[in-house]
């Protein structure tokens, strides 16, 4: 049986809120002196919760498996990863701000710089936002409808922009199944957006006009002169975060692809700009209005992934500095952890368990001396999957009935 | 595949011996001390037997699920809970000594007051056994058929009895799907036991009936004149303890419910009455005479469920004096855990993993200083499904063969 069908006749509602915090791949390796990322951190108010809290580590998806943003946030969320696969596409779409619909496709696109049919530059040298701005509403007044399709195009940050395709009727499960025309490498020539399943065919068709009547619009531009189509896919057909856990849900994200991910389990997702203190000052002010909170904290791994040891510790310190502001609001399940391991060794997302703390009445405490790797090995949660943590915060905020007289 | 399916083929008899005591709700949390019901409790035997042993902790039904009595020990007894979902009608009806049939339905009922339609005490002001005793008999003689149905009533303790429909012939899976008709709180009127499936129709009109001719023939009565139903259920189809694991079994407890839920699974179930020191006494007598004996300490979850912290711990005490006389059988594998955990700051059974204890030959050992939560989550066997514990202690008596060549 699967975690939702399970809690879902179990679920009860309270006054009791529950706050989770991720910092984005905070889990670690040692690096040059022997510590982690974490280790090598200052933080004494992590460390005091970490020894009054129940404390282990949890799986994103799989052993060995190295999840990506949407897999690792999704299990977090208490959705099974294997079985709710998001689309990248869709991922994007949703933080730019787009509404996705049951019978849109969504792609994530980059302008990119092409030469006698070959890839001279994947990301159009990196193009300014502003102009990146003005040639996607260009695309979108010349392209607004391909055969019976409407063509939504939303701007993104320098490079980057999404398309939708809105079609007329429900599509196949497998409709959206085309495979990334980014052949990743300069030098090369864009791959055809090629169906990878018989119904994907029509949407196949409409991309492939797609690329050519954009390139006819962009081909006397210097840089972007071509757009690159990756992470083709359709909504998945997931219940919301409130019918599958009977919780009022905030996301509380500066970054739009995170808030998107946020938008697709059904949280309220509000634009917020600024950083970490930002967020937990937008926290405060919405203390009442919600039961469940969702803070993310983005730039923890955006240093592991730049392989910046000192950035990534520096921006954990950051945070502890400003954690009695949220202990301050004493939620009733406060859960940190990350949404996968990103080793500055490593320079990208891993696959190693991510340091997990549970602060309730309702531990053991009293095991672990400091919120790491290496001490939450020892913690009274163990090694579980990370789909586990939504029933477990759910349990410790006295959400869940009794299963079984 | 599920874990019996595994083992099946596997299993091999010999002449060793296991002894499975379930301290009921014996996983605790800290109380005012910081210290847990097992860390407070005087356990020099636990202690220098868990130094010894391979330790662990279980997770009876799945992270954050609180279980009931039911799926808390079919999980230890290796059935999955999920999978073996058994009513309380049927566990009541079983704990009362009734031999429960495949074409029966079963359910709990209490005597209530009833005025003017509303509901003035669900429970009959927890009438005497005695008066509840006569006015069951009452019932039985007055009400033995209704339409092709024989009605099978059985004493309980105080305001409760159990009731067994034997249909003629057999029932669709979901036919006993029906409403509790408690209400749950006083001042309002019993709920109709209405069909919560199209197969159930046929056993919600002989409770309407049951429901009508009880309250005919009790309603002079000053307290009890009334009855409430629950947990309507037919019987799991689930392989006997002896076809799943090659053991032949004793249930040793002095709680109607535990011994039916022994019955259930098919092993011997005796009357028995007193405390843990007769129930050792039955334990030494039996001892040539059965494989595995499940020994039920209830006590311990009472005291828990009251919020008694010193009370659980002092009955934890207890049993440890006793702990050596069933150490001197010397059993080849001696598993002592609990069913689930029941908190006393908590009041009642909670999601928390409960601490195991394996003594065999065949373990590390060394590594937990004593039987606690704490030193359990330490120990070789970490936290792991409650459903795994069968196959480790067939294992440890040598009663699985290899899988593969």
């Amino acid at each position: 049986m699967n975690m939702q069908t399970l809690i879902k006749p179990l679920i009860q509602k309270n006054t009791a809120r529950i706050v989770l915090v991720i910092l984005d791949g905070v889990g670690g390796l040692p690096g040059a002196s022997g510590k982690t990322e974490l280790e090598a951190a200052t933080t004494p108010n992590l460390d005091m919760l970490a020894g009054e809290s129940a404390c282990g580590l949890h799986i994103p998806v799989a052993h060995g498996i190295t999840p990506g943003s949407g897999p690792g946030h999704l299990g977090v969320f208490g959705y099974d990863p294997l079985e709710s696969q998001i689309g990248r596409g869709i991922l994007e779409a949703l933080g730019l701000g787009l509404e996705v619909g049951r019978t849109d496709v969504a792609v994530r696109c980059n302008y990119a710089t092409i030469r006698d049919g070959l890839i001279t530059d994947r990301r159009a040298g990196r193009i300014p936002t502003e102009l990146s701005g003005k040639l996607t509403g260009k695309l979108q007044e010349n392209i607004k409808r391909i055969d019976d399709v409407d063509i939504i195009f939303a701007p993104g940050m320098e490079h980057r922009f999404a398309v939708l395709m809105r079609f007329p009727d429900d599509l196949r499960s497998d409709a959206a199944m085309i495979n990334d025309t980014d052949p990743q490498k300069e030098g090369k020539s864009p791959l055809p957006p090629a169906p990878l399943s018989k119904n994907a065919e029509r949407v196949s068709m409409i991309a492939e006009k797609l690329i050519s009547m954009a390139h006819e619009i962009l081909k006397d531009e210097e840089k972007a002169n071509f757009i690159l189509t990756r992470g083709f896919s359709g909504l998945p057909d997931i219940p919301s975060f409130h019918d599958a856990f009977g919780l009022k849900a905030l996301a509380i994200a500066t970054y739009p692809m995170y808030r998107g991910l946020a938008r697709l389990v059904g949280m309220d997702t509000p634009a917020l700009e600024g950083g970490v203190e930002d967020e937990i000052s937008f926290l405060k002010q919405k203390y009442n209005e919600y039961d469940f909170f969702f803070l993310h904290v983005k730039k923890v791994d955006s240093y592991g992934e730049d392989g910046n040891f000192d950035g990534k510790a520096a921006r954990i310190s950051e945070f502890d500095k400003l954690l009695p502001q949220i202990l301050e609001l004493k939620p009733d399940v406060l859960l940190i952890t990350g949404d996968h391991s990103t080793p500055s060794v490593m320079k990208g997302h891993s696959w190693h368990p991510v340091p997990v703390l549970l602060k309730s009445p309702y531990v053991l405490g009293g095991i672990c001396n400091a919120f790491s790797e290496r001490e939450c090995v020892k913690g009274e949660l163990g090694i579980l999957p990370a789909l586990n943590l939504m029933p477990l915060a759910l349990a410790h905020a006295g959400r869940l009935k009794k299963f079984g007289a």
